[in-house]
C-alpha cells in the first residue's frame, strides 16, 4: 500500500501538539521528577494537580499532573489556529461518527474533546493563558533545560487506520516503516508544526501512549541529565540511550517517570515545512532505523506504554513487533 | 505606533524563505568560501554559476552564485505552498501596483518575480527539483555543517512600510525595536516557517541586504568555523561574534564572503508557530538587544550591506542608527 | 589486601605512555580506519608500515601499524624523562631478572626493550623525532579530532602482581576494584602523567591488550564519530558506548579496528598530579563502576583482546569476571 | 636573548599551583559571585572568610576570600611533592636572599612564605586537608561547573627576571612573546603540572595579579555562564570573550569579581609533560597570539590588575604594551 497522501487542505487548522495530562500515583514524587530533575517550570499547583511549562513556551502548560489511583494518560492536547477552526473541528469529528463534547479546562479557552478511531482521547482548544517569556531568564534553567514539548508517540493496533485519520486532518507523514509482507504500515511519524512529528504511531497493542518528548538545546544537555539522574536515585528510570535515531535523525534518551510514563528527551531532528517533502521509507529489518549506531533497545521499550483513561487497548492486526535481542 | 497586526488569513500561502542569488566577482574564490569552508554542498555548477544546498535540504538550492562584474544580491527567493498560491500571489502584487513578471529559473517550476515597496527583488515558486536526502550522509559534513538557510535581514528606509507589506502577506512580527521619540519601528523580525524570522528589517539606507543566515547544529560548530577560518586565510572575513543575540536569543557569528556579502551562522532561536505569540519589544537604547553579553558590534556591521541588482538605495526617514562605540 | 603504596621516589622517571605498535593484516584497511576515519595524522608510511600522531602531539608517533600475518600488539612504548633514566631503567629491570635488550627504532633514540612479569613487551626511550606543532592547523582536523594518546588497558592474570610491578616504577593507583572474597585486586588504574591512567589492569586471561585510548576534546566529537562510522561501513566496528564510566568519570566509546584491536575514544577524566591523591575503591558488584548510567557492556568487551607478539596468555588466578547480562 | 633553559633537575619539587587568597571588600557579594554564580563549592566559612574548592579537587581549598578594607591578592599558593621538599625550598630561597618565614594556615600543614624577586607573595605547603570526592555528585554542579584551579597570570616589571627565577625552581616555558627590538621577553607561560601554565608573566607595572583561571569541561559551559551572568546583574562583570587564545590554544572568558579581581574561565589547552617540549614563540605584533579569531581585548584587560598585599608595583623596564585599539 502506498503511503497515504496527506490532506494539503484539511478541514480545520491544527497548529501543533500542545500538552499531555498524566494521572500519577504520587504527586510529590512526580514533581521531584519533572520539576526538580527534568527542569520543567511549575506554573500552577495545588494539592491535586500541577501544571508546568518548558523554558521557551508562553502557553500556560505543556504537561498536567493529576493525583489519581492508577497511572494513566488522560488526554493529548492540540492547539488550533483560530476560533473558526473549533467549529470546523466539531463538524469534522461529528461527521466521522466520533463523540464530541465541550469541556472546561483551567487556563484554556473552551475545549473540544473527542477521540481517534482507536479511542485515544484528544482535546482541541484555541487559546491558553499566555505567560511572560522566560527563555532568557537563565537563572531558571536546570536539569535537562527542556525548551518545549515536541511530540507524542503511540501504540496503534492498526497504523494504516491511524495514519488515514490523522492525514485527513492535515498531519503529514515524514518517515515510515512498512511491513514488506503485508504491505501494511508498521510505524509512521506525522507532523503539523514543521518537525519530524507531532504524533507518531507504532504497531502494537493499543491505543497506548508510548512516550511524550521534550526538546532540549544540544546532546550535551542529555549527557548532563544522565549524569544527574544516575547519581540522584534515578538510575533505574533510565531506559534507553543516549543514541541517534535513524528515523528522525534525532539524538535521544528515554526515561521513565515514577509511574512508568515514558519521556523522551530529544534534539536535532530536521525542518519539514515543505508540503512536498518526500516521506522517508525504512525497512522493518534495518536495525539502524531505531538506532543509527546499532545498539538495540531493551524489551521494555518495545512492550510497555501508558494506558489512556478509560480506554481498553486491543491487539494489533499485525504480528508482534520483532524485538532485536539486545 | 502599535505593532501592526499580522494578517492571520493572508491572500496566499508562503511556506518559507527559500534561496538567495548573489552576483560574485570571482566564482572560484566564492566556491572556496561557501563550499570548501562553510561546507555547503554543490548541486550544480558550470563556468558561470554554482548552485548549492545545505545538509538537511532536499530542494535543489538555497544559494546561487553567479559570476558578474559587480557584487550584488540579485533576488530573494520564497517557496509557496500550492499551485493556486501562485495565481493568488500574482493577483495580490498586481493589485498593489507592483511589477509582476513570470521568469524561467533552472531547477524551479515557473517563478513569479516582483518586488517589495522599496524595490527588494522577490521571487516566488511552488516546486524546485527535489534531491535525495543527505542529512545522514555524515561523511559529507564539513566546515560549519550548515543544515538549512534560515533567514534574510535587510536594511529598510522605512521599516513601518516594510512590515506593513510583509504583514499583509502573512509574515508575523516576533520581536521588534521601536524608536521611542517618533513612535516608529526601528527594526522588526517577521516569520512564516515557525522560527524567529524568515526576513527582518532594520532602519537604514535601503533597500540593501544586510545578511543571509544559515542554521547549524550547535554553538560548537560555530567555534569550529572560527578556528578554521582564522587559520586558513579568512581571518579578516570574521566580522562579529561569536555571541548571543538578545533579540531571537540565537547564538551567532557574522562573516563576510570574498565580495563582502555578509553571512550569519546561527543556531538555537525558538519556535514561533503559535498565531497568538506576542511580539517581544526591545528598547533601542538597550545594548543587550544586539548582544545579550554586552559586546558591541563593529561599525562595518551597522553600515555595510549588499546592493540589490538594479536598485538604488535611498536614505532612511529616521535618523542614523546609533552606533555603540566598541 | 590494602592497595599497595606507590613508590613516590621511583628508581627512574617515566614521563608518560608514548605509543603502541600493532601488527595488522591489511595495512590499507587499517589506514582507512585510523587516518581517514579517526583522523590521526600520518607522519611516515611505506609499503610495510605507517606511523601516525594525534593533533596536539609533537613526538613523531603514538601509533605504528605494521603489515603482518596475524594481528598482534607488538609492544607498548613509554617515554623516559632524561638520558640518565635509561641506564637506571636497565639496572632496575635487570635486577628484577627481566630480559633487557637495546633495540633500534626509527624516529627514536636508542630504545630499551623489556617486559613486565607476565610478559607484556615494554619499550622505553628518551627522545623521539620532534615535529612542528599542528594543533592550530584546524584544516587538518577530521574524524574524531584525536588530540593525544591517553592510556593502555590490559588483561592481567594477576592484577596484584601487575600493580606491584608498576607501583615500583612510579605508577600510582587512582581507582581500583577489589574482589571482596579473596581480598585481591580485580582491576586497577595507574598513572604517571597526571590523568586517571597511563596503564590499567583487569583480571582475565593475560597478558593481552584490552584497548588503547585516545583523548578527544568533547563528547560531541564522539557523537560525530558514531554518526560517521555508522554511515560509512563501520557500523559493526562500534562495540560499546557512548557512555560515562563510573571509574575515571570519563565519557567513552569503544570501537574495533579492522583486525579487532580495540580503541577507546575518551575525554573528560580528572587531574591526578597530587602525590597524596587517595585511590577510589569500587565494589565489584556495583554496575555503575563500568557505566555510571547503568547500561551493560557486551560480552565481547569482557572477553576479547589483542595478543602480544610472541606471548602466550595464561588463565587468571581469580574466577572469571562476572558479566552482567546486557 | 634565547629563551632560558628550564632547570630539568630543580632543587625541590613543586607539584602545581594550589590556591589564591583574595582580600575582598564585601564578603557576601563575593560569595554570591564565586559560589552562587561561578559554582565553586564552599568548604568552610565564617564571618571573616570563605574557603572554596572546585568540583574535581580533593584538597580543601583553591580560593580563600577574606573580608578586608581594600581588595588585594594576598598570596599565591603552591603544593610541594614531599616533606623533604619543604626544607629544600627553604634552603633555596634563603640562598637567593629572599625572606622566608614559616606560617600557620588553616587546613594546611606548615607553610613556607616567601616571595619572588619582584615581591609576589608565594606560599608553599605539602599537605592540605583532604575532602571526599564530589566530582560525581552531579546535583552539586552549577554555574560554569568549575573543575579545578588552572593557573595564575601576573604583570611583571621584568619578565626575563621572572622567568629566570621560576625556571630555576623547575617551571618550564611553553609559549612566549619576545620584544624583537630589545630581544627581551615580553610575556611567558610556565608550567609544572603538565598544562600550558601554572603561572604566566606579562610585561607591565608590577608585580600585580592579572588573573586566576579555572578549568571547565567545554566551551558550552562558558556560554552558559555568559547567559547566566548577563541576565542576573553581572553584565558589567564580563570583560573579554568568549574567544580562542592563540597562545595556549585555550577557549577563554575573562570576568571581574565584585572587587575587580579578574577570573579567567578556561578550557582545552594541551598536554605539556614532555621535558623536551619546544616552547612556541609568538611575534609581539601578531594579534592572533591574543585572540586567534582576531577580536581585540578591551583596554581594561591590558591595564588593570590586583595589587598584592603590601607590595608596591613598579614600572616595567620595557615600553608600554602596544594596545590594539578594539
Amino acid at each position: 500500500m502506498p503511503i497515504p497522501s496527506p490532506n494539503l487542505y484539511p478541514p480545520f487548522n491544527i497548529v501543533r501538539l500542545s500538552h499531555v495530562e498524566f494521572i500519577v500515583s504520587d504527586l510529590a514524587a512526580s514533581r521531584a521528577f519533572y520539576a526538580d530533575t527534568l527542569g520543567l517550570q511549575v506554573t500552577h499547583e495545588d494539592n491535586d494537580e500541577i501544571y508546568m511549562r518548558a523554558m521557551e513556551e508562553r502557553g500556560h502548560h505543556c504537561i498536567i499532573l493529576k493525583q489519581g489511583d492508577e497511572p494513566r494518560a488522560d488526554h493529548l492536547g492540540f492547539k488550533l489556529y483560530g476560533e473558526r477552526d473549533l467549529e470546523l473541528a466539531e463538524n469534522h469529528f461529528s461527521s466521522r461518527g466520533l463523540p464530541v463534547t465541550w469541556v472546561e479546562r483551567p487556563f484554556q479557552s473552551r475545549t473540544l474533546r473527542t477521540c481517534d478511531p482507536h479511542g485515544i482521547p484528544l482535546e482541541f482548544y484555541v487559546q491558553m493563558d499566555r505567560l511572560p517569556p522566560i527563555h532568557q531568564k537563565y537563572a531558571l534553567y536546570k536539569g535537562v533545560k527542556p525548551l518545549r514539548i515536541d511530540h507524542f508517540n503511540t501504540f496503534s493496533p492498526n497504523v494504516d487506520e491511524s495514519v488515514a485519520f490523522f492525514n485527513e486532518i492535515g498531519f503529514r507523514v515524514t518517515e515510515y516503516t512498512e511491513d514488506e509482507e503485508s504491505g501494511k504500515l508498521w510505524a509512521a511519524w506525522t507532523h503539523r508544526k514543521g518537525g519530524v512529528h507531532d504524533i507518531a504511531f507504532t504497531n502494537g497493542r493499543g491505543p497506548r501512549l508510548h512516550h511524550t518528548a521534550f526538546w532540549v538545546p544540544t546532546p550535551l544537555n542529555i549527557i548532563d541529565l544522565l549524569d544527574l539522574m544516575s547519581t540522584t536515585g534515578y538510575l533505574s528510570n533510565i531506559e534507553r540511550g543516549p543514541g541517534r535515531h535513524g528515523i528522525s535523525n534525532a539524538f535521544f534518551l528515554y526515561i521513565r517517570d515514577p509511574d512508568g510514563h515514558r519521556i523522551e528527551i530529544y534534539c536535532s531532528d530536521y525542518q519539514t515545512v515543505d508540503p512536498d517533502l518526500e516521506p522517508i521509507k525504512w525497512d522493518l529489518k534495518d536495525p539502524q532505523r531505531q538506532t543509527l549506531w546499532g545498539a538495540p533497545a531493551p524489551r521494555s521499550w518495545f512492550e510497555e506504554g501508558s494506558l489512556f483513561t478509560g480506554v481498553e487497548p486491543v491487539a494489533s492486526t499485525l504480528a508482534a513487533q520483532p524485538i532485536i535481542a539486545p
